[in-house]
């Protein structure tokens, strides 16, 4: 895309408000199951518009080198690419989808969200952002589908936001990009935000975003191409873990997309490692072992890792109920998404599963 | 091991100086190939008494915690245990290796090495490291080979201590516990160290240590079992990847304990996000995909990492020449590690080169 893409999904967006559902989209494709991307970034007008306010500021964040290159006066062509398809919630994505035989985006505002704004700024724009998102879907409800913005600023008024994104906007989950303010979410003050979300029985998914300050030093200038994203949110979801939050919101479900972040990998270790619990007097005693969470409270999806050999260790370490399917449209190409998944070697029943039930269980999405 | 077990160990390494090597082990055991446990930790009096200064000072350093507690006045139960095996290099050790089956162990002076002292003790201390443990393998030719311990905070000197090593002392490869006052291998005052392994031909055990204090915000108080150790080498590495350290010396093999880090669990993504070169103006050109680096310039060890998934992943993705196994004794469990391979689900060919094939080609191993 380029950036008439920008124009004309604006103007998608206008020209199609309250337009019936589409209609054109078979509701049960011949291959028996449908493919439901579940990481899939969008964008709103007022969003952006306070991102190239941030872009415009000077500082060592590491994600503001990824805001400018976005939103910024000197933005990559990539980025701008990038933003025209993140705006673009109406026509020119369903085309995109229809081009790749996509059937549902679920649809999360792109990292880092809300959580670069000032708490009352973070409140108000999470609220538009997901009025935007829910208009979004209204257009296209066999096509869309969408996650909550959360402004974890304030925590409070974060968990009522998250009630009336599901009980009133009828969205079908959370996303949170990892820290907030280089605060991580087992923290107390942020639990009301976790106590929403079991409540609600929706899940969180745990967005990459960059390495916090405290941890960013041997990232800055080293160029390490996406694994600083999954140190960061790796990290984050291991202190809930070890914190015992899954003891204390037994049902919070927390998804990671990236295959997981490849924090299973590490589940053998870290069984083992817990299990020396006498070396550090610090480790909280848990009721599970690390693996056992992982399956329980934990699931993850294949967004920008199409590796057969990543997707098999992760069907056999956490369970085929636990892989769900993911692009990370418009930075990953949808085609080659789709193509991963339908040439993996895995049963019908395992891929009917990873490419649409699992999706539809965890987020109650209804295509129907 | 308890306490006695120190002075039992130390008396051991007196009494058996200048002892026979030991005729008791076959030399091609009935099974078809040796066990070769490929990073088993040591130490020496010399290096526990400065260690013992270390674990008496204050500091935020992470490394500092787990100096205190194996050396420091208050070390706890499991750190004193541990105490007692790491200085055992004698009969004690041997004993512990025919009570599992292991046939051969490839010592290393345990984390962080010399890499916590000033710069003129660091380098004198690896040079009495290096000379013990020569000594030791003297006594146990048939049991026991070593990697020298290097001091990179004198990179020039490091590389002579490093070529005496090999070619005086007959060791058979470095180890490096990854940063050295929070300053990593890729930056070129470390070069002569690289330039020097590629020359001799004998890899780098790059072991972990805990995250450098530019890395450690999110760690501290956080007990991520073995996680920290982890992503502080893995960064590493991927930092000697993407500045196209493997480009400048091409020979140059980094070995990675506990299943590589984990590192190649990422191959796919990170070739896809370094595919995106537009994105950040600072990647590097490299002349091969990051996932071709993995295979030609990293080989990786089974310690402390007990999965067969996690296994078969390694075998498929690097190869199964490039999988090593290792016990991480006193740290882990020697029968549990012996068990964990002789059941592995892979063919007696896959055993034997896992078991020690591999660790005699790359550490030039001749147990004949």
């Amino acid at each position: 895309m380029d950036r008439r893409s920008v124009v004309s999904g604006m103007v998608g967006l206008g020209a199609l408000a309250g337009a019936a559902p589409a209609l054109s989209h078979a509701r049960t494709p011949p291959r028996g199951y449908p493919r439901i991307a579940t990481e899939e970034a969008c964008s709103f007008p007022e969003i952006v518009a306070e991102l190239k306010k941030v872009a415009a500021t000077t500082g060592t964040n590491l994600d503001l080198e990824m805001v400018q290159a976005i939103y910024g006066p000197q933005a990559v062509e990539v980025g701008t690419s990038a933003l025209a398809g993140l705006l673009d919630v109406g026509a020119g994505r369903i085309a995109a989808m229809d081009e790749a035989g996509v059937d549902v985006h679920l649809l999360s505002l792109t990292s880092p969200g809300v959580q670069m704004f000032s708490a009352d700024k973070a409140v108000a724009l999470a609220e538009i952002a997901n009025d935007r998102m829910a208009e979004a879907i209204a257009r296209y409800p066999d096509r869309l589908a969408g996650l909550a913005a959360v402004a974890p600023q304030e925590p409070v008024r974060a968990a009522k936001e998250m009630e009336r994104a599901i009980t009133r906007l009828k969205l079908n989950g959370f996303v949170i990009n990892s820290h907030t303010g280089n605060r991580y979410l087992d923290e107390p003050d942020f639990w009301p935000i976790l106590e929403a979300a079991e409540a609600l029985d929706r899940p969180i998914y745990l967005h990459p975003r960059a390495p916090s300050d405290g941890m960013a030093g041997p990232f800055r200038g080293a160029n390490l191409p996406g694994w600083g994203f999954g140190v960061e949110t790796g990290t984050h979801v291991l202190r809930l873990l070890f914190a015992g939050i899954f003891d204390r919101f037994p049902r919070l479900r927390i998804v990671l997309g990236h295959m997981g972040e490849g924090i299973h990998f590490w589940e053998a270790r870290l069984d083992r490692r817990y299990s020396f619990s006498s070396y550090a007097a610090g480790y909280r005693k848990l009721q599970l072992r690390p693996s056992e969470y992982m399956k329980r409270n934990i699931a993850i999806t294949t967004s920008g890792q199409e590796s057969h050999n990543a997707l098999d260790y992760s069907i056999r370490t956490l369970g085929v109920e636990n892989v769900m399917w993911a692009i990370d449209y418009p930075y990953e190409d949808s085609r080659s998404a789709v193509q991963f998944m339908e040439t993996a070697p895995v049963s019908h029943e395992q891929k009917a599963k990873i490419f649409g039930e699992n999706a539809q269980r965890f987020f109650h999405i209804d295509i129907s």
